[in-house]
């Protein structure tokens, strides 16, 4: 098949780099594997009905004072007055069962916000890496792995997960990259899959959740396909 | 030595995201390795006296009609009209011994562009490799290695260079990075030392050169050390 004919894999370090890959036709994986959209994975797994994604901390404040659960973290904390942050766990519970929870993150829901505009986007952590590798052989487009990085900047994790996925769709020959930063995704995790975790230590943001205590966070977001689900953002909710 | 005790070593990937590394007090390193910065290199070491850098054509043809040496690159190609465009090549010419050149290209002349209020701005290439590391390590300072991309896109040729200084300076206790992308940088490099040509086999910039013949040019510029000078970007000129 020659490269005309195939779909395309491109990777997107940062939000802010966005614009030059935007693709109204494409589908957009949002990525911040620690820990947004490992949360929402595990949300939306474990039974939330919704996670509405705002911007901003005052956004889900007013939701908050509408009545909404409402989960907000910023630099790894838990915004006080919020209920939850994004630590997976936060969000097995079984009184969140069948509710609408608001979130605003760092780095997570600022890159769904910049991805609006695309005609389909899911949300791709780890725990539903095989699931999300099906979901985009079947539908034929072309694909925007959107890493959430750390304030616009490059992360690692971000970009081993965004490798996990370029390994996957190359080795089916619909699929080709022109890009260069998908060859360096895909360099990466060749380096990182056997050992994520030791891989990682010198990362910026383990180094920062290391601080805070959160190592049973990061080994859980590293731990492939525990939450076989592919979220998909439409009008403002994103479901199951 | 403790880390706030040493100097840092970051990677910028593109121009675009200069502002969020940007720190008065730093040397920034330009890299643009196909070609630009390769051919500043080899000029200055063959005796060219100054370059000019210009981010715009327009800019160039306005020193061009004033009876300046010219060069103008756009998407891999000598710009019509222009003596020369970045062919490293070109610059060995006995004829442009101890004269100035204006130079406006793709992507380098536009990084030296953004980074222009830095305290120090060099250029970086494989062909000056140790002597950069040397000089790096003289001068105690933190340092951005900014890489050019292409088009503000990460590309993988500079990403390169730029893990061969943090490789380099890493090795010595001066330095720490508390930067994802110069680890990534780093990796990469590590996977790719042994044999650069083959490794960007798959980069888009090879293949775009590859496609107008360059493959002599793109062979020079990833030879180390064979244009050990240090150009210093300084009121509007590069010299060494």
């Amino acid at each position: 098949m020659i490269e005309q004919n195939k779909n395309t894999v491109e990777v997107c370090f940062t939000p802010a780099a966005f614009p030059l890959f935007y693709n109204p036709k494409a589908i957009v994986v949002v990525i911040d594997v620690l820990r947004a959209t490992s949360a929402i994975c595990t949300a939306l797994h474990y039974g939330v009905k919704s996670i509405i994604p705002v911007a901003s901390v005052e956004e889900a404040i007013v939701y908050k004072n509408k009545g909404f659960i409402s989960a907000a973290e910023r630099n790894g904390e838990l915004v006080e007055g919020f209920e939850i942050g994004n630590s997976p766990f936060s969000y097995m519970d079984e009184k969140f069962k069948g509710k609408e929870i608001v979130l605003s993150t760092t780095n997570g829901t600022q890159a769904i916000e910049v991805a609006k505009e695309a005609d389909t986007i899911v949300i791709g952590s780890f725990l539903n890496k095989n699931k999300m590798t099906e979901y985009l052989l079947s539908q034929n487009k072309n694909v925007i792995l959107l890493c959430a990085g750390w304030k616009n900047k490059f992360n690692m994790e971000d970009t081993l997960f965004a490798g996990a996925i370029v390994a996957d769709l190359l080795q089916n020959e619909k699929f080709y990259t022109p890009c260069d930063s998908a060859m360096a995704s895909l360099t990466l995790y060749k380096q990182a899959e056997n050992d994520l975790y030791a891989f990682l230590e010198q990362s910026s943001h383990r180094r920062r959740l290391e601080k805070l205590q959160l190592e049973k966070d990061i080994r859980y977001c590293l731990t492939p396909n525990t939450a076989p689900v592919i979220p998909i953002y439409k009008n403002g909710k994103i479901s199951i």
